[in-house]
């Protein structure tokens, strides 16, 4: 395999390093019980060589991998192996590694490092970084990392903490280079070689007068397909893209991706350059999303440290299910409420559930699409009746395609023609409430500003289980009883 | 509002364009309405006049929107207005629109385009958007402009065809620039300005030798903040990343957001460079992964067009609730096979329901965390056990806690301690079920490599959905039934 990819082999093999490294700490847990069962000097000594040697091993394995792979490493290993890895880990990686892994994982490490390590660790990270770490830093630690910060780095500290969680302001970093307009491009030029260094993830420089209002941008490949004695100002672009501090993540990402940008300005309000927001930040923002989204919906309020201790996994877990428990019980007592009939007509228990149920799946696809056409804004004053209406004539045809299914297995069963109609009719009715509801329970929950990806589903199900019940019984107790 | 982003304030303000243009077509269509009841010629010629003005007004609207904005508005348009919208705006930027619009749009668009417009389009596009629009043009006309091609732009066109989707082949460009590794920066840099036009989401140049065998790559940083008289050889890094032909998205988007890439080469087997893969395509791969999911949790096979005939949004929600129809079916069946046992005791049909679906809550947390850690490559057979006897060891915890409450509930309201007790066993052992399921359903549809993203959910309620009712309604027939 080519040389040039072994960093790309890291990643592929992640799974093999992590076999490595456990099969290196195995060897030495199990010399170290050799030493302390073989108690004779000469025995120990060799054992503890031995011991100490894998250490080496794996301390040098651990030396070639890139800090989000050990990050990665230790978010798969148990807390006790995690730390003794971690010890392994020259601190100068410290700070890549934290703001890489799992805030679960972060926190399990920070809390096993001294209070001059962390401190250590700042010193060697940029303003924006030491802010993303320090919600997770212990107070006093905190206070004492923005005294030796410079004016100006605790400045940049403080204005990224001070933005809410989500915005440009907080997103944002300080790498970048700004030029003025009136100078020309091998001035530019001469500058950025003076440098010696231009930040990851530049693709264009920043025009800004003397108040920093920004003018422009000035894209790297611009600047280098262009005559050196040509002026910046002539070059630059004027129109381009920029964030207000306030602008959110979401809003942020679907510009990166819907115009293909690298690098953006954020602005203040008096148009005045305050940061920069990279493509990465964003690629995280959309991945972090969709990862969010796969726990949320099963419920979970975060990820979880896969080797975190169970009682606190338990707690992570138990908000939904007391919420799904609480729906369970409401729908049980509608169901309680016709008991009578039940009795009389037992085969309505083994039916109602299939009657609940396909209401739930039926209006959860509702949810799905119009969660998405919300997203994308897609759904609006003017299509929404349009959109309204089709989904309603979709549960219609899918009630009485369903509803007939349903209505002859009945049918089947029981050989009772009322009861089958009982069923179709419920199946009809309640694919038209999760029609509804499909719609109006998400679109009401992003009215009311609440993300509709949240609860939507939950409330969904707990609406058409309990009408499914009651509208079932209810005809059955109607139409089906002797009176 | 700076003029600089009147972009992104389209970007943003999207909502209002498409109200605009909504009501632009309004007024127009209104107009034609006028024009067909007046008939007198000279109202008629005033009329359409003002029609025409209507048309212009638009036209000009459009004329300034970014194709991805175009591809959105398009979207949000009910089929005929869409249409009309689509002839009002310039051919050229028809291949950038079609390439942003969602399948289903896209198809509606091209159904809708002559043949020599497709071509005309083709023309003007790279050979890789050519290769992503083949799929979706009729096979003559696919034939044709691949006759047009130049023999580079032909070979090109089909190389892409040819790797399978979502692999870097078929998602690489063709959009890059190569130097060799003896020039010297200054050959470099007046190369460049002689190219007079770098690709966009260039970050690096690739060096290859004379049979385009990779040797390193020459970040347009580096280039910029050396001196001119430095050879490539000694500026350029041969610690990069590349990828294979046949390497996966997944793969791929992991390694762009692990090591925060803006573009990296893809080589062929003997390390030739064959092509290269920007941000942007994996910004869009990440996106697309979580929208997909969203509508197939949800059972919805493919995005619907909004505007899509009712009877094809019918289908594309059809499979999934057959599906769960057939396991309700199936729950249905075992109450069928306790009535017997309802009969005597209804009160079971009034629990039976919580027990199955607490069951079916507690076993998708499970789920999602197991996809989770698979994806992420964090379960492994190391550190399996663990992780599965901490998801048992939770799921007895979250038994005997909501199996207490439930019998307590139980017990409240029949005044009957043995039901209460039954109904905690039932609950218990339904949780435990729940817990092995949901491990061991996943990671069985990933070792089948299937995605478990797909089935795990419905595969794992229809088992704790049957089995909740099966343990609770066979406790009950067992110990609460006289004998």
């Amino acid at each position: 395999m080519p040389t040039h990819n072994n960093e790309l082999r890291h990643q592929r093999n992640l799974h093999d390093t992590l076999l490595q490294v456990n099969h290196l700490l195995e060897k030495q847990k199990l010399v170290n019980a050799l030493v302390r069962k073989q108690d004779t000097p000469r025995h120990e000594l060799v054992q503890s060589l031995v011991a100490k040697q894998h250490l080496v091993e794996l301390k040098h394995k651990l030396e070639q991998l890139h800090p989000a792979d050990l990050a990665f490493v230790l978010e798969s290993l148990p807390l006790d192996d995690r730390l003794k890895v971690w010890e392994l880990i020259p601190v100068e990686k410290y700070g890549a590694i934290l703001l890489e892994s799992a805030e679960a994982v972060r926190d399990s490490l920070i809390a096993n490092m001294e209070r001059h390590q962390i401190i250590h660790v700042a010193e060697h990270l940029d303003s924006d970084e030491i802010a993303d770490l320090m919600p997770a830093l212990p107070k006093d630690t905190v206070f004492e990392i923005l005294t030796q910060l410079d004016s100006q780095n605790r400045e940049q500290v403080q204005s990224v903490m001070r933005f809410p969680e989500g915005t440009a302001g907080a997103l944002m970093d300080f790498d970048m280079i700004t030029v003025r307009e009136d100078v020309n491009l091998d001035t530019v030029l001469r500058y950025l070689r003076r440098l010696g260094k231009i930040p990851h993830q530049t693709d264009q420089l920043f025009v800004v007068d003397r108040n920093s209002i920004i003018k422009g941008v000035l894209p790297l490949t611009e600047l280098l397909i262009h005559a050196p004695d040509d002026s910046v100002h002539d070059v630059m672009r004027n129109e381009f893209i920029s964030f207000y501090t306030d602008d959110s993540a979401h809003e942020i990402s679907q510009a990166f991706e819907r115009y293909d940008l690298i690098s953006a300005p954020v602005i203040n309000s008096h148009n005045q350059l305050v940061g920069c927001l990279g493509v990465d930040v964003v690629v995280d923002f959309i991945d972090a999303t969709l990862q969010r989204e796969r726990l949320n919906q099963a419920g979970l309020e975060e990820e979880e440290d896969l080797f975190a201790p169970v009682w606190k996994s338990g707690r992570n877990r138990w908000a939904w299910l007391a919420l799904n428990l609480m729906t369970a019980f409401i729908a049980s007592r509608i169901i309680g409420m016709f008991e009578d009939t039940i009795e009389k007509l037992v085969a309505l228990a083994t039916l109602m559930p299939i009657v609940a149920s396909i209401g739930g799946n039926t209006g959860n696809q509702t949810v799905a699409l119009v969660i998405r056409g919300l997203a994308l804004k897609k759904i609006n004053a003017d299509n929404f009746l349009h959109f309204f209406f089709k989904e309603i004539t979709i549960s219609l045809m899918n009630g009485i395609l369903w509803g007939s299914v349903v209505g002859v297995f009945a049918l089947l069963l029981y050989q009772d023609i009322r009861l089958a109609l009982v069923m179709m009719a419920a199946m009809i009715l309640n694919l038209l409430i999760a029609a509804l509801a499909g719609v109006f329970i998400p679109v009401g929950l992003s009215k009311c500003g609440r993300d509709p990806v949240m609860g939507s589903s939950v409330m969904l199900t707990a609406l058409t289980d309990s009408m499914g019940f009651f509208i079932f019984l209810g005809l059955a107790t109607i139409f089906l009883l002797p009176h």
